[in-house]
């Protein structure tokens, strides 16, 4: 049995979708709830019973709050009381569609860096026409040492393998170019010991091959990972944007047929939907949904949360970071 | 009268769409056209007469030759040949559809830095709703320094008001965060002198702003932007995939109206349709569009590049350049 902590106020149609996502989990799956926040409004929006237990919180961190603000003046918050949850051992991870600097500075905050980790990263889902690439680091890290970037892929390898369930993931090195020659000063120095590192290291990936599936996880520093994140944010909103206006100016009928098609063209860019930002190298276990997230992508993020847990991704990384220090020392 | 050198062999569909791309030029347009090529395969693609002088060269610069081989190895190119007319005085800017690390380094190592400048940079159009950020530089400098960001700010602001008619361009550094607290170290050494800087600075831009129109010209790292442009590209095929996909696997009729819909939207989010890229900083000019592009983007290119000229582009970022340099003295 593994016992996840869930944010009931985080996100924006909280906390019905939150609700919803925890009541559509089966009870084979053997995944137990702590559900956290307001005890009445969790009831309102379980007229039909709530497979979970509920944990009171008496503040809610608004999608406007910085991290530093929420942490100070909101210590009793669903974000606060949930990372605490795994802190003292009752659950074994915190699943929240809240925002995100908040629940990184709870996270950072409350919880250990695991055992040799320099500093954690934060990862999200690249959709791609197979199977998604985890980006590492997207924000947690923004000056990276050739070290750090080494430590991430391993993050990375560990959590694809583990929780995502990727044979022997590929990793490769964020670049600007595929040859080793290509490149800032940054992946020049990181290369050799990627290359040494117990993974499977396929060598420099550049920015579109992080959506055409020829690798598991893209390892880059958290200031171009974050840029690389809202870059493309953007863009998705600016291409649908285009089609709609087209649609108008033009005057052409979308049918039902069409306009599904682009939904779920659109659904498909969503990182959200396929996973979520999770938290690696801290004694603890996070996953940070998209605030627009629905019920099942809530419901998917518990599943990959306990699958997190169960495989112990946090043991293995500290196994493979012993096994990077005897071979460079 | 503007004197433009162009490469006929360059792209895709060479000559023949570099032949009609020059051939829709106006004559009032008072663009003269050194059109640098194989005379005979020029010659064929013209059968109705050329609005243009030939330039004979022998030698052809393929996609996949590298940027050092292209050098070296053929002198004679239509590159080599087209960057030679502007160092002669013969032209007074470059536009090609060929490989744009061969023009780049052939036009590094034939062209002097204008005064002042510590390295060049390579622009694109990244496209919104409004007008299209420039976005500078996207992978001609990938370790940059402090000043050298702020010489690339001022260089895009010249740029997008003499060539692109902007009037007091907005100029954005791009961060992962608008305020002047987050980014990495390049950012937080960057920003104030980008504030003392001859520009309208407005402060830090993130990743999705970019695409949103409210900057005119955004400034990172080449690492940062070339890693952006090809993760814009990845992304754009991704998305037009799962629309294409979807519309199969569910037997989805799609008319022509939409399809035409479908097909705009794509060429819209194509940033050579937009200007192609801009290498500023040297003693010459030149722009270099995309190999698919049409020939109406190559007409649209050489416009651009007759504006470039025209306006005085490099003598103005000069003039600003020693404005920074007394300020900051």
């Amino acid at each position: 049995l593994v016992r996840i902590a869930v944010d009931a106020m985080g996100g924006d149609h909280s906390p019905q979708v939150v609700v919803d996502g925890v009541n559509m989990l089966e009870q084979s799956e053997g995944i137990e709830v702590l559900l956290v926040g307001d005890p009445e409004a969790i009831d309102k929006c379980a007229p039909d019973g709530l497979r979970a237990e509920v944990v009171k919180s008496t503040q809610v961190v608004e999608g406007h709050d910085s991290p530093s603000f929420a942490l100070k003046k909101k210590p009793d918050s669903s974000i606060a009381v949930g990372v605490n949850l795994v802190k003292q051992g009752r659950a074994d991870g915190f699943v929240s569609m809240g925002n995100t600097g908040a629940v990184m500075a709870s996270a950072l905050f409350t919880w250990d860096r695991l055992p040799g980790i320099s500093r954690p990263a934060l990862t999200i889902m690249v959709p791609t026409h197979k199977q998604p690439t985890l980006l590492i680091d997207v924000g947690a890290c923004v000056d990276c040492k050739p070290m750090q970037l080494v430590q991430f892929a391993i993050m990375g390898s560990v959590y694809a393998e583990e929780a995502l369930g990727r044979t022997n993931p590929r990793v490769g090195l964020l670049s600007i170019g595929t040859e080793a020659s290509k490149g800032n000063e940054l992946v020049a120095e990181t290369r050799p010991i990627m290359e040494a590192a117990p993974i499977n290291f396929i060598g420099n990936v550049e920015g579109n091959q992080l959506s055409s599936g020829e690798v598991d996880v893209a390892v880059c520093d958290g200031f171009v990972g974050n840029s690389l994140l809202k870059f493309g944010e953007g863009l998705v909103e600016t291409i649908f944007g285009f089609l709609f206006q087209y649609a108008k100016e033009e005057e052409i009928e979308l049918d039902d047929h069409v306009k599904s098609m682009l939904w779920k063209s659109m659904a498909r860019m969503d990182y959200t939907e396929t996973g979520g930002a999770q938290l690696l190298g801290l004694q603890g276990a996070c996953l940070i949904g998209h605030g627009r997230s629905s019920s099942k992508a809530v419901c998917n993020a518990i599943r990959t949360m306990a699958n997190t847990t169960l495989h112990h991704v946090n043991d293995r990384i500290v196994q493979s970071l012993q096994k990077l220090e005897e071979q460079t020392n």
